[in-house]
């Protein structure tokens, strides 16, 4: 680390929390690749819009084709990749917003460094609980399929690990609980106070 | 570019701008080391802040020992630095947020390609225009003396260049102008419809 200086700033999260109405968080979905992560951050956005809370989702793909363009598929590329999304959602946070992240985060090492990052009360860690089969069977975006004929390398349940969550904040069962049972459990988690 | 797809979300900055109350923005400053402009990032988050403004700061000292702590003093690490700031500011914009950015950013394609990725009428240039033998005098962090003795490498002004904005949307001449008059000239700025 050469010269720098911590640069000290007079408007703190403290007062853009109070400006918006209501404390920054992160929501951190982790999940295989089409277990719903996306769907659900862009419906709990949509929920808490409309309750006049300030959001923003970070998207694995979206992300993908910005910041995080340069980085390869490996497993490499994958914890620079989580360490960056984790970097941007507490700079978000610091700007008072809900932010919502909707990553695989297959390894449990890297989301532990995004909790520690990020500051244990105000992160919320959410696995989106779907089975493979299931999200095989989805194949939304046509992923399963390449990497079962070996077109694709690296996916997440095939051919590359996924660590599932010993001590998540809330497990959402997809196959159990509808889109809006889960974005009301996921306001409450929001709204229950830290500790 | 493998397997992605964009995903759609359903709140849109234009939502976000209107639960604001105002649009967001980018305001790029640009100077020397100790031209001001974290001190004027500052103040005018201050003033914006007083006027119920959604802003924040993305500081070079700052990110420099978070999101971007992995890169280097070398040029290519400036490209790359800047890049990673530009796509963050892009998120935040996007996120409803008067966005201020205070990086030294010396070269001219850089903050171009800052411009480009973030859209011209969002994107506000603003050159901090402090001569090199008033930074240097100031030395508030002491890097001149260091650059000058041989003990810091790749300083701007001194071995590194900076190339001066040709077409800044503002330009701020701290000699001639106090923290309040820049920070009343910004807020125009900021207030300026585009195009």
């Amino acid at each position: 680390m050469r010269n720098l200086h911590k640069q000290e700033f007079l408007i703190t999260r403290a007062d853009r929390e109070r400006l918006g109405g209501h404390p920054g968080r992160v929501v951190w979905f982790t999940g295989l690749s089409g277990a719903g992560k996306s769907t659900l951050a862009n419906a709990l956005e949509v929920e808490l819009f409309a309750r006049g809370k300030r959001t923003y989702v970070l998207d694995g793909d979206n992300l993908r084709q910005g910041l995080n363009k340069d980085l390869p598929f490996t497993d490499e590329g994958r914890v620079e990749n989580i360490r960056r999304v984790a970097e941007v959602a507490k700079l978000m946070l610091d700007a008072g917003v809900i932010v919502m992240t909707a990553f695989i985060s297959p390894f449990k090492a890297d989301r532990d460094l995004a909790r520690e990052l990020i500051g244990p009360p105000k992160f919320l860690e959410v696995f989106v609980d779907t089975p493979l089969a299931e999200c095989e069977a989805r194949d939304s975006k046509g992923l399963y399929r390449k990497a079962r004929t070996g077109e694709l390398r690296h996916m997440t349940g095939i051919d590359s690990p996924y660590e599932a969550p010993t001590k998540p904040d809330l497990v959402i069962d997809s196959g159990a609980c509808s889109i809006d049972q889960s974005v009301q459990a996921l306001c409450l988690l929001i709204d229950r106070p830290p500790g």
